[in-house]
Order: structure tokens, then sequence, then C-alpha cells
């Protein structure tokens, strides 16, 4: 029997949908506001953040803005009603939004991927036809019950955020796209091993905007503490996979507070993480 | 007899003008006009979108900007009317267009491009003579009757947009203007397979730009679910074409809503597509 | 007798001094003059216009600018001077600059030059010596004059203008500027085949900017119908000459109307091209 | 014994968090104040800069800002306090910060590097074990004590400041994520023999800023005279490291002042470095 | 004996301090103020221009600029005042710094280098030790004195001048670090040729940027007529060293006018250059 030609498509899963938005506050505007009324302008944005598993507020380190947001939402309707809400503030009347990103949660499966494909090669189904499709969201739809908390997770409680889109290479000479599935498995595989080892410092949340943004992935990182981010990154940029077929895009680093203190943050009082 | 140097340009049909326009809206000044004056601001607005088929409105996702207008006509007279007409809207004193990209509805034919040269080349007809150009302008005219509706096509009514523009590699490399007419056509009809397999989920409309913006290409996909965005132009990525050719711009993705609800929008609901 | 190292330097003409402007209307304040006062402002800026030989307006598409002013002189003190009459008018009160190119009419000789050169090598004269500046002097002194309708044209009076910066590659691995004079006038050559095609139907002028502004040549195309742009440059891409040493720059496409009906077109009508 | 494959990370050691803001003086607003109130205004700002070991003030030479602020602290919590601090100052109604990097002072160690990883290894200690972290956190905190006035140094006092951000070329075919340990270790090691020869007159702080902001690390150089930053990195560029794998962000050169004489600054004249 | 490395590095001489201001102005402001404030506005900016070797005005063309001011000055101390000094003048209230260039004038002394460092090696003095130091400095001493006019240079009176930034490539494959020391000599050697051949219609003066801007170096060209420039350049790129290891920033091209005639240019007479 002729080999079948298996699709070079790693499966994936979807989950959340993800807005990140950069914000630059006009402080000297803002500074002619009375406390009071900056009281009351506080407290009528709180109402948006009022989940903290949904949306997040961090303080950003540098010029690339004052604050980010993060919206984990069900879908792109509920990210757009937020995106709305957020414009129709008063806050927003002392506010740039500078920067954003779109993406959507996902969970890479290139171990799967391999064992399905060749599962249903075995069994003589061709790929793309009815049967395989089915075979395919089968295996899908066990892993997305059996993910669903990864899928859609509150966002996560450390004090600090680190956010960074990226691309894989498409160059003349190395291109990612262009690489056997057994080779990207390999490389994906010890590129995990590295992330492995930080799992306790640092938890790490991809989400993917193939179709939604200018970068293919977006990559948060939460931890308590910052260093780890940079021992993390540095780390695997040795890797094949990240040294050969990564390129990055800004980087942004922020503090979380609590919605509930935004009105000190405004008043020059870079607030605790409560709990 | 000697073989005829037949040309590498694939033959094209061209349909609608088409301008996509990306606006960000001064909500702080916004806020402050009345909400009757809002609603009069509206409907000075949507006398320009009044045909659904011909101008479209999106509620942009993301920072580069909060509405996207999408509008098809015959041809640049018509939409340098309409972008004059845009610009005198009392909506626009509160609106920057940010963004924009100009292009023309095209159907690249590169089967048919093979057999036209072929068969002319059979009948000793030598490229870029009038009997050749007449030959090419039959089967140009016939096929532009047969495929009238794509060429002006309405704006799909669908919930979600993807637009992005795209370019064709030209490395030092890897070139894609200097492959062999059918090492192109062989990539395009693989490409191609992909995106029939979307067909019931994704319309798809391809716009030249080349003379007219800074991309060769714009693509616009139109669906209910934006899911399938990701999924689609992610397996497109490993097809040869669009791993080592293709390179591609900034991603807008946008809700429609109907033009009468603007009214809506403005005051920070964002409406339903109705029908 | 030892063969002469030719210069690589192809011989060229130069004319009229050439300025794009690309200007973007504050419609939001235009609007708030009473059209009376319009039709003030439209007139004092048609004076700068009054000879529509040497000084255009178009209306752009896109966001790239509203409108495009064109501008040919005979040479940079008088580009300076009419650059400081606009930027003296009322209407720049409701206008910014936001884009621009400086250039120069260039005729490249590709053909003569090799002719020249070995003609004087053949007489035994030096290059760079002062009989051979002196007979290459002759040379350009006679075309200059042979060519003086095309190196001082009047603005082509078309509805549709294309104007794009250009630069020759100079790659790690394919360089224009290393390449042999005889490769390089052949290339030329080839591409000048496909101009000679569409010559009844654009009207190219190429303008050189080496020195003058971030690229090296300006292309400036007229027509009476813009889809003809598309066509001429897509067919070109193919060109050994475009598809591997060429890059460009921005793209602007505008429609030109007469300056008497600036103050029309200010009122939110696109005047139509008279005569 | 079969040899262990050794990380390819070099160990390093992290101490002050560091952020320079560079800023934007509005001297037209500014110079509506009057003298009193903008000597009110410096001596509000300068409570921030108190201690001249841990923030700086240089005037900028160019237009990528008018002044830089250069901050040392213990941890990003401080840095967060201290940016927001600024931004209530009445200093920045008058200021716009429109640069910034983000990063912590940081030493390689690529020598002890490979002696600690080949020392673990002989001992038959494999990578990333819990008794490899062990060794390897006995070496750094070792290295930590004795380098501490290294790692959290006071700003130097020197007239002239040249920073920098730069990257490690990750390029298809030369990519110093790739290469040997042993070879990067040589190739510090001769470029850090170049810097050893200017010390007397330049002392050099790096910092870190991988996963903190776009480029991989920061360069701050102090100098009484600002010609040897241009004999220095010239020297440098020839180093096979910096020739081959550096790739430079934008340059700051910046002329300190006691923060005691910003009203001086304000008004014009540009302040003596004292002492 | 062992043959001596011989260090890549070129010798320099280092004279001036240059900066550039590209500025844009507020025509719109300006006319709304009186004809005699202009003047008075005019002449208190002429004072920083009074010395006309030392500080220049041109009239640049195009919009990347209305003005530039050039200044050379004995060291940064000076040009940070100068550049201060402007800051405070009324004439910036209606006047923006959009770009800006900080470099120092320098001599690249590649025939002497070659010639020093191999006569040190004959004499068996090692490089880099106080006796190879001492010996260099001798001859850059000499030199210096030498050249002093050429270091230190008034301001060319032409009326054009023609300004770029430029770096000199560091490829992957061509790279202008790596090559000898003999064959960047060679090749600035015939670079330099063709220079020569422009000398008496064209002053270039080149200055070092490296460690102070966002280039290695800064060109300066002066002629009195502008054709001159395109020519040499273009005849230039032609020259190794530009075809393959030059990558050119943006152009400037300006017109010279007196200082005192600053008030005829704000009202909208480009002046005249006297003498």
């Amino acid at each position: 029997m002729e080999r079948m030609k298996l699709p070079p498509v790693p499966l994936t899963l979807e989950g959340a949908s993800v807005l990140h938005q950069m914000v630059r506050v006009q402080w000297s505007a803002l500074r002619k506001v009375s406390p009071d009324e900056q009281m009351v302008i506080a407290q009528e944005a709180q109402a948006v953040f009022a989940d903290a598993s949904l949306s997040a507020m961090y303080a950003l380190l540098g010029h690339k803005g004052d604050l980010m947001f993060l919206h984990f939402r069900k879908d792109f309707e509920q990210l757009a009603q937020v995106q709305l809400d957020l414009s129709h503030l008063r806050l927003m009347d002392y506010c740039e939004v500078v920067n954003s990103y779109l993406s959507v949660v996902e969970l890479g499966l290139y171990e799967s991927t391999a064992k399905t494909y060749q599962a249903l090669a075995e069994r003589g189904i061709e790929p793309h036809t009815p049967a395989w499709q089915q075979g395919v969201e089968e295996v899908l739809s066990r892993q997305r019950q059996a993910m669903a908390p990864r899928l859609y997770p509150p966002i996560p409680a450390n004090r600090y955020v680190c956010f960074y889109p990226m691309d894989r290479r498409r160059g003349e000479q190395k291109n990612w796209y262009m690489e056997p599935m057994s080779e990207r498995a390999r490389m994906m595989h010890e590129h995990g091993l590295v992330g492995r080892r930080y799992a306790d410092q640092v938890k790490q949340i991809i989400s993917g905007s193939i179709g939604f943004d200018d970068w293919e992935w977006g990559v948060d990182l939460f931890a308590d503490e910052p260093l780890v981010f940079k021992k993390l990154i540095y780390e695997m940029r040795f890797d094949e996979v990240s040294a050969m077929y990564a390129s990055f895009g800004p980087f942004f680093v922020g503090l979380r507070f609590p919605s509930e203190d935004l009105g000190a943050y405004l008043q020059g009082k870079l607030p605790a993480l409560r709990g």
C-alpha cells in the first residue's frame, strides 16, 4: 500500500478570547481634576474590571503605556462590547489606547497530532475526507473537555505580567512552515522541557493570533517576581526553535493592582496586590 | 518549428473598485454631544451606507481603529466621491481616518492562462501581436461575462470580516516572479484546494492592488464565526505558496452592524447584525 | 593594446525639477468656514496652479493624503519658492503636508552609453581624462537638445496619476550596481519593451532622486483609466530587472481636477476634468 | 562514561533595576511660566533626584529628547513608583516621555560558567537536577556577594553618558544562540580586552533586558569626555562578536547636570557638573 | 620572528562637533503674527547664527522640514548650549525640531594607518603597548596639526547643501568590519578617486557618529548647483565600497540663505545667498 501524505498542520484547541490594551494616561489633564472627581472616575471604570478573573489592570513600566488592561472573554462579541464599554468611561477622557493585541487562548497538540494522523492513516482513512474530519473532531472534542480549565483559565493573580507577541521564521533558508512535522514536534518538545523547569515560578498562557493580529502568537507570563521572566526567556533563546525560528515583537512588563485601587493609582500611589 | 517563449504573466479579470477605511472615534469629544445630536450625526452618516451591498460598517477589535468602512463601487471615480462624501459628514468631526486600502476585485486565471497561451502558440500566433492580443481579449471577455457575479459581488452579509494585505516574496533566492508559470500554477492550485475545504464557512474576496496601494493584494474573509479565520489561514500557511512566498501586512478583524444602528454604537451598545 | 576598463555608470540627462506634495485636509476645521470664505481661500490657492502644465492638483484615494500637488519647475530655486508660496496660502491653515518627493526628470541613456564609451575607447581616449569628458559632454549635449521636449515636459493632462518611488536592489548576492553594464543594458531594454506596449494608454515620466530624496527614482504614470496602471506594473514585475532588482516605496493614486474647481472640491463635489 | 551535554546558557548575575526615560520639554509652554514659578516647578522635581547615586538628569543632544532621566533602584516595585512619582510632577505638565528603556544590571559570567558546568559534570551531576541547581546556585551566590558593588553601583558621576540598546544576531546563517559556548566565551573574552584598554577613561554598565524591553541588552557608557565613546565603540566594531553578531538600536548622548540646577537649565543655561 | 597581528581599526582624526537640526515651521500660527512682530522674532533668532562660519540656515525642499540649522562647534558642551539657546527663542514657539543628527568632523587615515602599523611592527613594538600607543599618538598629533583647517572648517558658503547619514554593511556574508585592512584601504582609495574628480564642484565634509547617533557617518555635500549631488552620488554608487557596503539614511537638500534674511523667509520670500 502506498504511503499516505499526512497533513503538516498541527491540531490546536481554542479557548477564551483575549484582548490586551495598552493605555497612556494624560496625567497633566487628570491632575486638574479634583481628588473627589478622580475617585468618581475610578469607581465608574472599576465596574468593567469587577470580575478579576476576566479583566485585570497593570501598571506598565516604561513609556509604551501607563496601564495595561487584559481581558479574557467567552468570544469576540464580548470582547467587542468590553472595548466599547471602556471607550465610554470618563476615565478615557484622560487616557489614550496606544497599542493592543487580539488573540485566542491556544493549546498546540503536537504530540496528539502525530498519533492521530498516524492512527487514521492506519485505518486507511484519507486526509480531509468526512471520515477523517470526524476522526479528528473526536480527538479534539475529547481533548477540549479534558483541557477546559486551561482553555478558559482565570487571569492568574500574580503581581507581574510579561507580554510579547511572536512569529515563527519564514526565511529563504530556514522556514518553520516547511520543516517536517516530526522535526517541529521534536523542537517544540525540547522547548516545552525548559518551560516545565520554571512551572512553579511562572504561569504561561499562549494565545494564537493568526488571522487576528499582526504576529502569529501572543505570550503572557505571570509571576510574583520579575527576574524569572528574564531567566526563562534567556534560557529558551538557546533552544533550537527559538534560536532559529522565533522572532519577537515588543515586550510589555506590568505590575497588577486591584481595580478597587485605581483611584489611589491615579493619585500617584502604586497600589499593592491584595490577598 | 522553434518553441515560442510564452509570457510569464497570468491573466486576470478586474471587477469592483474597493476602498477600506479604518477610522478612530474621538469618544471623549463625541460624548460631549447630546444623545439627540448623536442620533442626528448618525442619521446623516447612514445615507452613505444606504445600500448595504455597496458600503458596510464594522466595529474593529483593538486599537488600529474603532470602525472600518468598506466600499465596493463601479470605479475609482465613485470611490473618490464616496471618500469625499464621508469627509464632509459631521460624524467625521469626531473621527480620524487612520488607515485605508485601495484595490480592485481580482480573479486570477492561472488555469485558463496556460491553456490560452498554449492554444495561441499552437496556432502560430506570436505573443503581443495584434492577433495574440485579440485572442487573449476573447478569452478574457468570455470569462468576464461568466464571472460577472464574482467580479461585482455584493458585500457579504456575515457578522465577521478579516482583512489583510499581502505580497509575494521577491527574495534573492526565492522569488515568486521568477518561478515558471507551471510551478506558480501548481502552487496556486494546491492553495486553492485548502480554500475550497472552507468554502461553506468562509467567503473570500481577493482584490489586486499592484499600482494602487503598498501591498500587492488585499484579502477579505467573511464568516459568521471568527475562529474559522485562524483555522483557514493557519492551514494555508503550510502551503508552499504561503510558507515560502507570502508576506503579510497588518490584520483587521471587525464585527458588522447595520448602518441604521450607528447611533446605538456611538452610544456604547454594540448592535447585533439583523436579518 | 590592453583593453581599457570602461566606467560602469550609465549616462543620464536631467531636465525639470519635480516636487510631489501629499496634503491632508482638516475637513472639520474647513467646514466651519462659510462657503464664501471657502471660495476666497480656493481662489487664492489657484494662483499657484495657474499654469496647468507646471502645477497640478489631484484628489488622492485613501488616507495617505486628500490632495496631491505636483510641480514641474526649471530648477530647485523655483521649487523652493513654490513650496514657500504654498505654505503662505490661507488654504494651508486647513491642510498639512504629510509627505513629499523631490526629484529631477531623468532620461537614462543605456544604449548610447555603451556606444559612446566604446567609441571613445577605440579612439584611445582614457576615461575621465579631459578629452573623454569632452567627448561625453558632446554626446550629452546633442541628446539634451534632441530630447528637450521629454526633459521639460508639461504635466500630462490625464485624469489619473500613479506615483511611486523605487530603488534598485543592492543585496548581498544580487546587486544591481555590481552587474556589468551590458547585463544592465539588456535588462533595461527588455523592461522598456513592456512599457512601449502600453505607450498609447500610459504616459510615463521617470525622475531621478539619488542625492535628493530617500529612494533612487520616482515614477509617475498618467492615464485616462486607472486599471492600466495595475496591468502595466504587474506585467513589468515579471521582467528580470523588476522581479530581481526593484524595491518599491508607497503608491499614490489620484484624480486630477482643474485648479479652478478647488472650491467645488472643498465643498464636497469631486470636479470632473475639463476639456 | 558517555559525555554529558552541558547547557548552552551562560550564568548571569542580576543587580539593580534600571529605567531610562527620554523626555521632550515643551519649551514654548514652559516659557510662558514666570521665572519664579519655574523655580518652584524645578524644586518639586528635584526631590525625585535627591540621591544622585540613584537618579540622574542629563541634557540630551539632538531631537530624541531634551532630558534623559536615569534611575537605578532595588527592584521593579521601586522603579514603578518612581515612574508614577515623576508623572505627578508639575514639571511633567511641560514635558512628554517619548522613549524609555527597562533593564536590570547584569554581569555575564562566561568564564565561570564553563568551569562550573565542567566541574559539576566531572562530579557526575546531571544538568537541571536538584544537585546541579544547588551547585550552580552556590557559585552564583558566592559571585553575587563578591560582585555586589558592581551589581548595585551608584550612577557614575561623569559629565557624559552614552546609552544604546543592542541585540545578538539570530540570522539564518550566523546565529549567536547556536554558536558553541566555547566560541561565545572566546569572542566575549576578546571583546572584553578592548573594553579593558579603555577602563580608565570609560565606565561601562551592561544591563540585561530580555523579557523586559525590545532589545536584549542596554549599554551605558560614562566618561568625562565624549570622543572616547566613538573611539571605544568603533574599535569594538571590529571585534568578531560585534562585527558579526551585534545589532544596535538608537544612541543617546547626554550631559549630566546636578538636579539642583534644573531651574537654571529650564531658563536656558546649561549647568556645569559640580564637584 | 613570528608575524605580529596588526589591529584592524583605521586611525581617524576628530575635529569640530556638528549638530544638524531639521525644523518644521507652523506657518498657520506664524502668519497670525504681525509683520513687525515677525521681524522681531527673526532678529532675536539671528543672534544664534551671527557667525556664518559656525551656524548656517537652509530652506529645505520637501516635507521633512522647512528649515535646517547646521552648527559646527568646538565641542559637545558648546553644541548643547546652542541647542538650549535655540529652544528658548521666540521663533521656536512657531517651530518644531523634527529631526537631528549629532556627529564629529572625521578624517579617516586609511593610508597612514597601514604605514604606521607596519612601521611600529618593524620596530618590534607590540600593538596596544604603551610604546605603541605613543607611536600612534605621535602620528595622530602630527596629522592633527597638518589637517587642522580640514578638522575645524568653516561651514562652506555654497547655496546648496545635501546631507545624509550612512552605515557600512554588516551582513551575514558581506561584512565591512571583517574585511582585511588592505581591502578596505583599497576600496576607500578607489572611492576617493571619484570624489576627487568632483572636488572643484562639491565640497565634502564627513563626520563620524558611531556612539553619537543612529548611523555610523554623516555626509555633508556643499555646492552651488544641486545636480552635481546626483551625479556624484550616482557615480559613487557603482564603487565597490558603496555598491556592496553602504546603506543610506534619509537625504536632506536645502538652500542656504543669510540669517539676516530670516524675516524675509518667514514672510514668504526665499532670500538669495549674498556675496
